[in-house]
């Protein structure tokens, strides 16, 4: 990517002026509500809405036409209906704006015209404006500021996780996701057809974007197949990338056909190539943010788990679940299964790994005890521990009362265990992942969602992430490792552990 | 199953008489647990908690023997330790106790003093008494007004799903979540190691209960395969069958092994005798409830899907999911599409199904007429409707609060397009399937989750299944077509769709 290249991306995710083309006089219009939304996002820049019809919105001038705009405008947001798209994007041109966003659909996923009016653009982009779409949300930019993803309460902390995707849904539902897993975001992108910019140069431009720590994509086709594949290699060996390919079974080629103009292309081909580039594949959004997030808080993942919890069938399962992931639950040595069981004085507990506690309210002094045991005694890379919070937060509770105890408080057991966990983790150095199971789902249960959302936040603050599953979380730790296996064997580092997982 | 065999497990299903051996002094114990759990959950026969020690608990008389108890009774639950069960095992014999619940664990699955004791067990109940476990929590009968498992709120609203488990970790989970799916219970029963009544047992009794319409069964291992896999081919002809075979990984059989004491088996074999013999298998508690909730709601399941909802990656994402699952999603008509085409203005959207409805809230006219349009039209068989709710109840009125407008009220989009969909459910006699998809998890986000949550029960108790995902709808809908086409199958019948669905 050349200097003045990546100067105009940097605009486009900084611009000191935003020009708005379409629907800015029309209640309800996409145009307008990505107006309102910078304004709402806090946009530090200028806003200039552009209207024939001239007048105010929202406290802002309405210009006639961007000639009579006299500052910098480095980003252009064009909503206009797809013919009138051209005479547009003139302007900007003439303007001098480094990058515009055509949101418009009715170009190439629309037919025979649309194409020729998505050659027409790109005829003028060629002349010196960079395009992002057409038929896209475009950038979201928590440093710069704006946001054209539609939501009103985008989080506006920068971090290290960017995101490029074919879908505005997708890259919309990650960027609603995001906080609540404590994932920061550096920059989006939705860059729909991208006739213009597209995969390629995003990934090349965050390849060495000191703000993206790394990158997660969900594409539908890939122009330049081979060229991308070159930068993915390059890209993956200092930051991790996990892409979800969309399009790859005949039924989604056909559906990626009219949404975005893509060539799904053949599953097996693609599937191979991106794991041979060094990227994490997955097969929707939530195993990608299941690997963010391990990605995100694990900072030695491995694929030796001790798993430790309540209920027998969580270690059969967990085990089978560890298995497809390419996961390994080594058996605990001799003498660590006689040092845990003195904390279980009878029988009915499987002390082999996974640790089946039996009860699933052992007192948070023997769960670290127990955990203290395992990380200390055993080569482990890292403890999962499965709580089980509906019987926590209701069953528990409800015996206390039933025996004429006082019940404790909501979150309790949860808030206690966190300071010993915290200080296992951080004197071992291993890593410890949470799984709050919650089968609390009636309308009149979600107090229970409620005091396992806050302590999620809690664990998730001192550096322990926390899934809704056991199967998100070795999924997501699995992906985790991969990135990691992947990335040292494109340094040519020595591979630690024996063979990459090979998630189905 | 000898006729007198039957009625031992009714009498069992529906105690007259009830003791409780183990803890009924112990606070916070087990037996004491249990206890109390039938007081609470309502159970009308006699209740005969036995201790040496006499005295009262909960009201109750506590017996020194039960050789002191008069009336007659049906069930025996023993949670004392486990030397001391054939002791209690010969009272209850003695006493023509149907038959007894052993709780307690130490047993085959601890070894081999414990496989001795198991065999004693074994003794003893071939002179007259049914044993189920032991190292289990036992039944669970809405009818009898009993269960044994640990909970203090389950539904005692029967139904007809029944579930079988080796785990009862596993039975707990499913009975808690059942109501928030509308899944009534006609029997659970955890049977852990199954020394004596096994998995072709109860499978046997189920199969001729008239309260049992379909089952699930989680299964660590099964002694003797051959004789219930005949069981099983006899069930799959008139009830939907529903196995996770837990244990069937290298790591899972394992740890099986020490949970259960069950062989995991090879899981090539299981899984295509299962299949041969007419049960939907499935990897996880979550899948299985997703085809309990299809088979439960959609009286007419086909593979054949039309799509409905804005975000066109739900398109391409949904097709992959679809040729996964074995589904199809087959393209609209030149006739619907033109005329679905008329209800949007703007281009952008794919009319070829899935129909990407681009907007997130159409007016639920719109979407009325669009359903309408396609089950008329098109030879669909399921209808899946995904509606963003977060969108719903996030962005939306705030929308309308930046406009000045004053926001719908919490809800009401959904519970405006009930009607309609249920009036059209009815009148094509088509299935309908929702898919709610709630991208707000941060804690004080909680409140779009409990609408959602309510909003569910409603289009359930009209007959509408909701997921929380499309992956979790079409997962469901595959499991339930799976099943009907197993019993057209082992009817006889011809079957009328190609070949069955293969989830991988």
């Amino acid at each position: 990517m050349k200097p003045e290249e990546r100067l105009q991306l940097d605009r486009m995710f900084n611009p000191r002026g935003l020009a708005l083309f379409g629907g800015i006089s029309t209640p309800v219009s996409f145009g307008q509500l990505i107006l309102l939304s910078q304004i709402r996002y806090g946009f530090k820049g200028r806003l200039y809405p552009i209207s024939s019809r001239g007048g105010e919105i929202a406290g802002l001038k309405i210009y006639r036409s961007l000639r009579e705009v006299e500052g910098p405008v480095d980003l252009a947001a064009i909503s206009v209906p797809a013919r009138a798209v051209p005479q547009v994007l003139r302007e900007c041109l003439d303007k001098g704006v480094a990058v515009a966003q055509i949101h418009s659909s009715g170009f190439v996923e629309a037919g025979e015209q649309g194409a020729a009016l998505e050659s027409e653009i790109l005829k003028i982009a060629a002349q010196g404006i960079r395009v992002v779409g057409p038929n896209c949300f475009g950038i979201h930019s928590p440093r710069g500021g704006i946001t054209f993803l539609p939501g009103f309460d985008f989080s506006t902390e920068p971090g290290p996780v960017a995101m490029i995707s074919q879908s505005g849904g997708v890259a919309t539902d990650l960027a609603h996701e995001a906080p609540a897993l404590g994932l920061a975001l550096s920059k989006v992108v939705s860059f729909g057809n991208g006739c213009d910019l597209d995969a390629r140069d995003f990934m090349e431009y965050l390849a060495d974007d000191p703000e993206t720590g790394y990158m997660a994509a969900y594409l539908e086709g890939i122009r330049d197949g081979r060229g991308f594949l070159e930068i993915l290699k390059r890209v993956t060996r200092e930051k991790p990338v996990v892409i979800w390919k969309g399009g790859l079974s005949p039924l989604g080629a056909r559906a990626a056909l009219s949404h975005t103009g893509s060539m799904g292309g053949e599953a097996g081909i693609w599937k191979g190539a991106l794991a041979q580039a060094g990227a994490v594949t997955v097969k929707g959004l939530d195993e990608m943010l299941d690997t963010l997030v391990a990605l995100r808080y694990l900072k030695n993942p491995g694929p030796r788990l001790a798993l430790l919890g309540g209920g027998g069938a969580i270690g059969v399962f967990a085990s089978d679940l560890a298995h497809r992931q390419g996961l390994q639950i080594p058996a605990f040595s001799r003498g660590t299964q006689k040092r845990l069981r003195n904390y279980f004085p009878t029988p009915g507990n499987s002390m082999a790994n996974p640790l089946d506690t039996g009860s699933p309210a052992l007192p948070p002094d023997t769960v670290r005890a127990l955990a203290e045991e395992i990380l200390t005694h055993e080569p482990v890379d890292v403890l999962v521990m499965v709580v089980l919070v509906r019987t926590l937060e209701k069953e528990v509770p409800a015996f206390y009362t039933m025996n004429g105890l006082e019940p404790p408080g909501a979150g309790s057991y949860l808030r206690e265990l966190l300071d010993p966990l915290t200080i296992l983790k951080r004197e071992t150095g291993r890593e410890i992942v949470m799984v709050f199971e919650n089968r609390a789902h009636l309308p009149e249960e979600v107090e229970v969602e409620k005091i396992s959302r806050k302590m999620q936040q809690r664990y998730q603050s001192q550096g322990i992430p926390v899934y809704p599953s056991a199967e998100r979380a070795l999924r997501g730790i699995s992906g985790a490792v991969a990135a990691m296996r992947f990335m040292e064997h494109r340094r040519g580092r020595r591979i630690s552990h024996g063979p990459p997982g090979s998630p189905d």
